[in-house]
């Protein structure tokens, strides 16, 4: 069987109800669901590639994966409808995501089906991942709607000297102090932004674009943010943590529920066979099992 | 036993898993969590009177109850802390509630307790009640951690027409074409305000200000604004629906998930006896059960 046609999935899920995204033997994940949906339409097993794996309780609100069909495939996807063969995909994701979810409905959108170059990988045609990271830093604005979203800290927090303090972050860095380094592989990343912002809804947002990071990457960082937020460290402190120095004070990694991955951006088609030679290159020089490619190896 | 002191609290609590606010035997309410952790607090059995009650599913962002101990309970509250009152049961409250939601953990915060005069009934005292309805009418905006809170509309909805149509509904006038009427209850209710806007979010929310409502009242009006943003209805035959006239074209209610009492309002406390009196004898003249309180009669 050959697959003839690349298509893209954008996607959002609340991650609240699932183990996380990858696939696990009799567990729910976001993946699992995704895959049994696409299975039911296509009539075999389907695995589809993911541009940022997410762990149990983290959202996602445009995850980006990408499959193969075979051209009788998207001929029997389209049927006898007049769509085309993204809309008819899109329709029958809708149908038969509401039937595996069952109550759980809603927890995972499809927002849209492209198709896209053979060259498009979903990992490792990425340029950076973004991710937000919510808090409800009064109590008064502990409102029980968002609690699935939002870390609820009970004082407010200095927000102009988290983003001092995210600022000591940003560039391509040694990322060893806010993640657990695994042997063999490198804990460098371009972290491209962090930026601490305070949205209408009054909640504070960490806003952070990176190449790629390091598995729990953003909950150390917000951790550490959270600490100089509430005046319990120096900016500097947290500057200080890069490169592994200063790891005394190391506060507990902020809970997955604030964390959402926000987007994922793609170069150009003529460039994505040019990048993800490149991301693989890296990623094979490390060993398997990695969940996040480097890409900002010097 | 005596009651010396009257308080009120202020809180929120997502509708999602409540069979609305009421006690009802056997099911899980706000109402029956919130009584039950006051009378682990007090001892004994508890019974709170309510600004305005909830259907299964609705929400709340600053609900409002009163509620009256003795001398001896406020006193065994405090204990030996040297906390006020009000903070030593606000914190009681919070542990309490805890521990009798269990996972459910958060759906209901009290943020404030305070001391109010004898006179204060949160139901009778209230001068008015906000209510705020979110509506996803994107696709692309139907986010999996919103959806609790919003109704997801398939299409993009015309704001400024809606708009158009609420203004026709403000004042005092008989909503019976918005409500299941009840025989011998008045549907005359005053609408201070109803405002259609665009959140920062994406979201469309349209926010609704009376003395009281009827029941299903924001809900039914909700659902001819969206026949109107839709190009389904014009403005004027909302219009019409007012008094009764033009009933043929009545959409389906609007879901519960998707509104939250917002607030409740009280005069200063030297008008809260005056506005007590006033409310109460026009509830007397109706008949029992009905939900909300009309106060403005003519």
């Amino acid at each position: 069987m050959t697959h003839e046609l690349r298509l893209s999935l954008t996607l959002g899920y609340d991650g609240t109800d699932f183990h996380g995204w990858a696939v696990q033997p009799g567990l729910l994940t976001v993946q699992g669901a995704l895959e049994e949906a696409l299975g039911m339409i296509l009539r075999r097993p389907v695995r589809v590639v993911v541009a940022g794996r997410t762990d149990t309780g983290v959202h996602a609100r445009r995850q980006v994966v990408h499959l193969d069909l075979t051209d009788d495939e998207a001929a029997a996807v389209i049927s006898r409808s007049s769509l085309s063969l993204e809309e008819a995909l899109l329709r029958r994701i809708d149908g038969t995501l509401a039937r595996v979810l069952g109550p759980k409905r809603g927890a995972v959108v499809v927002y849209e089906v492209r198709r896209v170059p053979r060259d498009f990988d979903a990992r490792f045609s990425a340029l950076d991942r973004s991710y937000v990271y919510r808090i409800c830093d009064a109590r008064g604005e502990w409102d029980p709607l968002t609690r699935r979203m939002a870390w609820w800290v009970p004082q407010p927090l200095d927000a102009a000297l988290m983003a001092q303090a995210a600022g000591l972050l940003v560039g391509v860095r040694d990322f060893a102090g806010f993640c657990k380094p695994r042997e063999g592989a490198t804990t460098i990343r371009g972290l491209h932004s962090v930026r601490v912002l305070r949205a209408e809804s009054g909640m504070l947002e960490v806003r952070l674009r990176a190449d790629a990071f390091c598995h729990h990457m953003v909950r150390n960082i917000v951790a550490a943010l959270v600490e100089v937020g509430k005046g319990a460290q120096t900016p500097d402190e947290v500057g200080r943590r890069l490169e592994g120095r200063d790891v005394r004070r190391r506060p507990a990694m902020a809970p997955p529920h604030g964390l959402t991955l926000d987007g994922v951006s793609y170069p150009p088609p003529e460039e994505l066979a040019a990048r993800a030679a490149v991301t693989r290159a890296l990623r094979e020089a490390e060993p398997p099992g990695e969940e996040q490619v480097n890409t900002s190896f010097p």
